[in-house]
C-alpha cells in the first residue's frame, strides 16, 4: 500500500524574494514533491502555511503517513491549536521529517522540548558542506557513499539544542570549520522523526540526488507500522485478571 | 556549595481529604522536605500552587539548583507562562526530578512531547510494588541493594508514554502482573530529567528509606554542572575565523 | 527477495533429555523453522552445533542475511575462530537475533562487552510470565495486543548485564514478582541484534503464536540494508581533496 | 577519597623514534601524569606495556578507580588474558578513558564488540581540530567553551565503527574536510567508558590546558560510584519469597 505523504511547506520567500523565486519558481515543495512523485509507492501532495488552517486540517492530518515540514520566517503563524492535533497525529504513529530551518517549527520544538537553537551563517562565498555517513547500513543512508557534498549551503553549527538522538546519522563539516548534526533520530510514542539539515531555500540542494535520495529513504523509515496504536490512558482491572483469564483460556 | 532544592507540592489533596490528611499531616512536601534537610549539603524550600505566581516566581526559578515535582489533579492550574519560564531554566542546566502523579504535570509533558499516559489502579487491597535495580552502579541507585519493596502502593502499568529514556534505573513489578519503568533518566539542554514513580498520597511511601535515598540521591545527579549553560542561538562570523585566530595567537 | 534466516540451535537437550524430547520431538529448531517457513518472504534453514565447523561454515556465514540463536549448555564448544567471523559478518550488516538463554553464547557476549548475566529459576510450578510491550508502533511488536502471557515459563530476573539497549520493546514480569527486560534492541556496526527472552526447553513457548510473531517480525526488523557495508578502515587522502574534487566536478 | 588513576601508555614510540622524543622526552604518560597530579584529589600511577604483566598486573587492577589508556603499535601485545580481568573490573564500575589510537586497543574493542575502525591522515602539512562541544552542561566540558582548537593533529574521520554513544560530547572537523565524533560516553555493567580522539604522539596535544581539563573532567565522571557492585549471577529464590519477606517483616 502507498505511503501517503504531506509535505507541509511556509511558501513565503518564493513569493517574495526574487532570488529565491529564481532557483525554484514553483516553490521548494514542488521540486520535492515531483522528485518524490515519481515512486510510484509514494502519494504525494503538497499543503502550505496560506493553506486554509495552515494546511493542517483534520482531513490531512487524517490521511497522512508521514509529514515533511519546511518552515523558516513564520513559525509562529502557525495556529497551536493545529499543532497540538499534529503533535497527537505523531504519537500515534504518524512520521514528522524536519527539514533545515523547520528546526525552529513549533512542532519540531514540542516534539523535542528544547531550544532547537543553534549557529547559522549564509557566507559570502557560501560555505561548502561534506556530509559524512556516521552510520552505515541505516535505512536512512541506503544508496550513499560514505560521504556527499553541496558545493554552497548555509551554515549551521553546533551546539544544536535538541535531545541526545537514538542515532545520529549524518554529520556535516562547512567551510569555516564548523560541525553539526545533520541527520538525527528520535522517537515520540509510536511515532518516528528525522531531522535532516540541508535545504536553504537561495541553493540548489532539493534538485541534489543524494539530498533527494536521503528523503525518500526517510519516509520508508518513518512511516507508520501497521497496528502500531497506542494504548489508551486508562484504569486497569483489579489484581488477578491476568490468572483469571488464564483459567477461563483452559477450560 | 549547598545545592538549591526545591520541592514544589500542588498540596491539595491533603486540605481536601481527612484520609490523606492522615497519612501527611502537613503535606507530603513537608516529610520530603525534612528527610532531606538532614542533608547538610542541601538547601530546601518547599513551594505550593496556591503561593502567588503558583509558587514559580522569577526570584524561586533564578534560586533553585533542582526541582521536585509532585502534582495530581490540578496540572492545569499552574500558568502556560510560568511553565514556559520554567522549562527554559532546565534547558541551562536546572535538574527535574518529576514524582509519582507528576507525570502528567505541564512541565513534565512540555519536556518529553508525548502524552506521558500509562495505566493505573489503586487496587483492594493495594498493590505490592517491586523495584527492581537495573542499573548497578548509577549514582541515583547507590546504597540500594538490587531491589526494594513497598507493601502497599498504586500500581502504574506500561505502556508509558515516554521517550526511550537515557538510562532505565528502576523497574517495578506489581501484585497484578504488570510492569513499569519507575526510574528513568533523560537529558534536555544542560538539564537532567529524573522521573520517579512511587509515592502514591494515600500510602506511606515518602517516609520509605529507600525512597528518600533515590530522591536524595537523583538531587546530586540533576544538580547543574558548572558551567554548564548552552550557547545563545547566533548568527556566526565568517568563514576564516579560526586560522584568523590561530595566527593571531601565534604572534 | 527472500530474506535469508539460518536457526542456530544446539540441539543437545533434545538428544539428551526425555522430558525436553517430549516437547521438542524434532528439535526446538524445526518448530521455529517450520512456523518461519510459511512466510514465502523468507528462507529458512537450519543448522546444529554438531554440524560441521559448529554449523557456522564460511558457506552458511556468506548466506545468511538474518541468523537466529539457541544455545544452553554447551556455548564453550563453539570455536572462538568462527564466534569471530561471525562477529564481522554482523559489523556488516548481517542480523542477530538471541533467544532466552543464548544470552550467555559467545556471540552475545561479544557484542555487548558485558556479562550478560542474570538471575534465573525454573520453578513447580513454572512462574506465568506476562510480556509488556514498551514500545508501541515498533516493528518488531507489530499485530501484538499491549501484552501477552505464557503461561509457563522459566524466569529470568534483573539484573540483566547487557550495555543500555537503543529500544526496550517489551518487559516482562513472573509470578514470583520478578521483572526483566524481554525484547531490547542494539546496533553494532551496520548489524541490528534483538534479544528475545522466552523459549525454556520445557515449556511450549516456541509453538506459541504470539511468540512466533515477534520473531517472524524481529527478522524483517534485522535484515540488513541493500547498500549498507561499513567502510574500510584506510588512511584518508591529503587535505584539499574535497575541493579538487568539486573543481574538476564543475569543469 | 581520593580518586586511584592508572595510565596505561604503549610507550614504545618515544624510545623508538627521536621526533617523538623530541616532543615527550619521558613519554606522554609522565607529561599527563605531571599534569594531573598537580589535583589533590586523584593518585595518579604509571604504569606501560614493558611492565610485569604489561602493567595489568591484579595488584594494580585491584587498586585502580579510573583507567586512562594510550597503545597504538603493539595492541597485540597485551594478554588476552590480563585484558578480560580488566574488562571484568569496568563491568564491576571501574572506569575506562581510551585516547586517541587507543581506540584499536584490545580491551576497547572488547567493550565496544565492533572493529572501532576509522580513517586518518598525518598531514603534511598536519590538519588543524576543531573540537565542538555537542553537550553543554555536561561534567566533562565543564569550564570548556564552546569548542577549542588543535592547531596539530592527525586527522581521524568517520566512519568510526562504534556503537551508538549513550552521550556524543565532542565533534571534531579538520582542515581537509573531515569529522569525528571526538568525545563520546557509554556504560558496560557499571562502568563507564569514555572515548577522547587527540593526542597523536608528534604534536603537542597533552600540554594543551584544554585537553587535560577534560581529561580530568572525565577522570571524575568516570570514578566508580560507591555500592556499585553488579550482583552475582545466581538461582533466583522460589515465588512467594517477597511476600514471605513482608509478612516476616509485619511481625
Amino acid at each position: 500500500m502507498a505511503i501517503r505523504v504531506t509535505i507541509w511547506h511556509e511558501f513565503r520567500h518564493e513569493k517574495k524574494h526574487e532570488h529565491v523565486r529564481a532557483v525554484y519558481p514553483n516553490g521548494m515543495h514542488t521540486v520535492l514533491g515531483e522528485a518524490l512523485g515519481k515512486d510510484p509507492n509514494l502519494r504525494v501532495r503538497l499543503t502550505t502555511l496560506d493553506d486554509p488552517q495552515h494546511g493542517l486540517s483534520d482531513e490531512i492530518l487524517d490521511n497522512t503517513d508521514v509529514f515533511l515540514w519546511w518552515g523558516h520566517g513564520h513559525h509562529g503563524e502557525v495556529e497551536d491549536e493545529r499543532v497540538t492535533e499534529l503533535q497527537k497525529r505523531i504519537c500515534n504513529g504518524v512520521g514528522l521529517i524536519v527539514l533545515h530551518s523547520g528546526h525552529h517549527s513549533k512542532i519540531f520544538k514540542r516534539m523535542m522540548g528544547t531550544t532547537a537553537n543553534l549557529k547559522w551563517r549564509v557566507g559570502t562565498p557560501p560555505d561548502r558542506e561534506v556530509l559524512w555517513v556516521t552510520k552505515p547500513g541505516h535505512p536512512i543512508t541506503a544508496g550513499i557513499d560514505d560521504h556527499f557534498v553541496l558545493a554552497q549551503e548555509e551554515m549551521y553549527g553546533e551546539y544544536f539544542d535538541v535531545p541526545e538522538p537514538m542515532e545520529t546519522i549524518l554529520i556535516s563539516s562547512f567551510t569555516g570549520g564548523e560541525v553539526f548534526r545533520s541527520g538525527m533520530t528520535w522517537t515520540r510514542g509510536a511515532g518516528k522523526i528525522f531531522y535532516f539539515r540541508p535545504g536553504h531555500e537561495t541553493f540548489r540542494t532539493l534538485y541534489d540526488a543524494n539530498y533527494q535520495r536521503v528523503v525518500q529513504n526517510a519516509i520508508y523509515w518513518a512511516a507508520p507500522v501497521a497496528g502500531g496504536k497506542v494504548p489508551a490512558a486508562a484504569p486497569h482491572s483489579k489484581a488477578g485478571w491476568i490468572d483469571e483469564r488464564l483459567a477461563a483460556a483452559a477450560k
